[in-house]
């Protein structure tokens, strides 16, 4: 099948992915996927569209150069507009050299624009989406999913939680038919990483300033080290399990900033630890209850997995207990990887259907 | 779609596979299946058939009363024959009542017999065949995935080496597209438990009979402290993962037995801990490298996810680095939850294509 790709937000996620579409071309093939990107749009570079698809080897070139388009400029067909401000994006996304809108622009928790407004055009005008902005699936997850539904389209948000570390796809693949009661997970890769340090006998001002240097932190870590990344992680995860339609403030929500580092140092000396939790249980009555905040997990606790960046969720279930995924949290090709799962999923359900077609 | 279970063998996961398929009714709707179990084999009870479909409730009271067949008998269009000798039971297995075989009677690590027979006559048949005995499956895995297609039928094993935690559904879903270069687990719950209790304090043989005593390790613990048991495991594992043509002497095995209870009580008390690992490898050049034997675990280190009974693997991938997945290792409500699952996956494939197929 042939997948036109638009790249809206060229950053390290829809780099990574460029990068693993060609290293992974051989998988592509093997799903009978013939892919193309068709579009890239991003703040510094503008809306650049080629019907006939940018070669790989050239996007590549322009990542190597630092995002120079003049690589892009060259291939036969292209066309630019050197201002991607939100109409000429929208043109883009709507238009027929599209099929697939991958949205990695950056996440803004009150408003999740502009992230939504290209999410919500792409999905009306039938495209499928594939996103790892936490920003357009927390706030407005079921009115998404309603406007996919009316046009046929898909709304894929696997990297939006944790990265390439599949979460979201469990629930319709490997746990299937288990119903979910209960989840709690270490969501958030920075706050994790400064706790360790802080547990180790860093103040938290150093550990935040590590955590920066390292590239896990932004530049302003707020988001981070109180809490609302993982609120955010805890409403999508909520609302994608049981439907749900809960809201930010549904979430309460406490971040590692409350705890003292000697709180921190103190936890007794047996393998216990403080970690901050975002977590949601839904009762008997339907009624779903969710949070966030710093929790000090016993010795053996099997979120303990995750330690540095790592994240890890369990989900407590009907016929199988707790089980507990964890892997990376972030991460340019970890995340991208999860971009390229959901362009799998497209294809496969695609295939599957195309087979049945050709009886 | 209306699919006639074969239930082979009905000792304890057969039985939760019942328990299951009565609680889930609702889902089963959901997939648009039509269940039914025509046919119950059991060296206990004899061979039972009946074309039109045993009542579930009619087997959970065979099941409360310990087997007795009287229930069963009460059915209009039951039939028995009470000897369940091989060729009986591979007869209903190939009769045209049957359209998938639930595969669950003892493991023979030896011969895999009768198991592997019961698998072959089904896939020659045409049946699809859901196992959760290691036996088949890690003995004959090439030849009768050969015979699977060259029948059209499906060779299912969720089961086969986490109980119900997904584990083989992980390489075909969520981490499809990703390379996995090696997997490395804790694959026995029994061994480590001892292994727990033993680092407590406890003597191993009073650790093993606790284990025993709360039904974890069989009355000869000798497959799961001695290793047979996660070298099956490792089997399975490597010859799904990457089509290898292991044999058992391929998998180096090293148990639990050789280790001295000061060498486990001896870990540094910082939180590292002896456990079994079942683990492979596959190399640039192709070749695999496979072994089980005991490993000292640093402190936080994710496959001390799992305590006590609890299973974990460690998948080490290309683009994602490393993703564990915890959860139960036995149980058998938690074991026949995969064949749930399996049961759902053929059914998902089917309604996926008919879907398709009324356009």
């Amino acid at each position: 099948m042939e997948l036109r790709l638009a790249l809206i937000g060229f950053g390290g996620v829809n780099q990574g992915l460029v990068q693993l579409l060609d290293t992974k071309r051989e998988v592509l093939r093997a799903y009978g996927i013939d892919l193309k990107v068709t579009a890239v749009v991003d703040l510094r570079m503008g809306v650049l569209t080629n019907p006939g698809g940018f070669p790989l080897d050239v996007l590549l070139n322009c990542i190597e150069c630092g995002l120079e388009v003049k690589p892009l400029l060259n291939c036969a067909g292209t066309d630019i507009q050197p201002n991607a401000d939100l109409a000429t994006t929208l043109k883009v996304i709507a238009s027929d050299i599209v099929d697939v809108v991958v949205e990695a622009t950056f996440t803004d928790p009150n408003t999740g624009e502009p992230a939504l407004s290209h999410c919500r055009t792409a999905l009306e005008s039938g495209k499928h989406v594939i996103t790892t902005n936490k920003g357009p699936v927390a706030l407005a997850f079921k009115s998404l999913m309603a406007t996919a539904d009316a046009h046929g389209a898909r709304l894929m948000f696997e990297g939006s939680v944790m990265s390439g570390t599949p979460v979201i796809r469990q629930l319709s693949t490997t746990l299937r038919g288990a119903e979910i009661r209960a989840f709690s997970g270490i969501l958030n890769g920075t706050s994790n990483f400064v706790l360790g340090k802080v547990a180790a006998g860093d103040t938290f001002e150093a550990a935040v300033k590590d955590a920066q240097a390292r590239g896990y932190a932004e530049a302003n870590p707020a988001a981070d080290i109180e809490g609302s990344d993982v609120q955010m992680k805890v409403l999508i995860l909520a609302n994608a399990l049981w439907g749900a339609d809960l809201r930010r403030s549904d979430v309460h929500c406490e971040g590692i900033t409350g705890l003292s580092e000697e709180a921190i140092r103190s936890a007794p000396d047996n393998g216990s630890s403080w970690r901050l939790i975002g977590r949601a249980q839904r009762n008997e009555d339907g009624t779903i209850v969710a949070g966030v905040s710093p929790q000090l997990l016993p010795a053996g606790h099997p979120l303990l997995a995750a330690t540095g960046v790592t994240n890890a969720i369990t989900f407590d279930t009907d016929t199988l207990g707790s089980v507990t995924i964890s892997g990376p949290g972030a991460g340019r090709v970890e995340t991208a990887f999860a971009i390229f799962s959901d362009i799998l999923e497209l294809a496969s359900v695609h295939n599957g259907a195309a087979r049945e077609g050709t009886k």
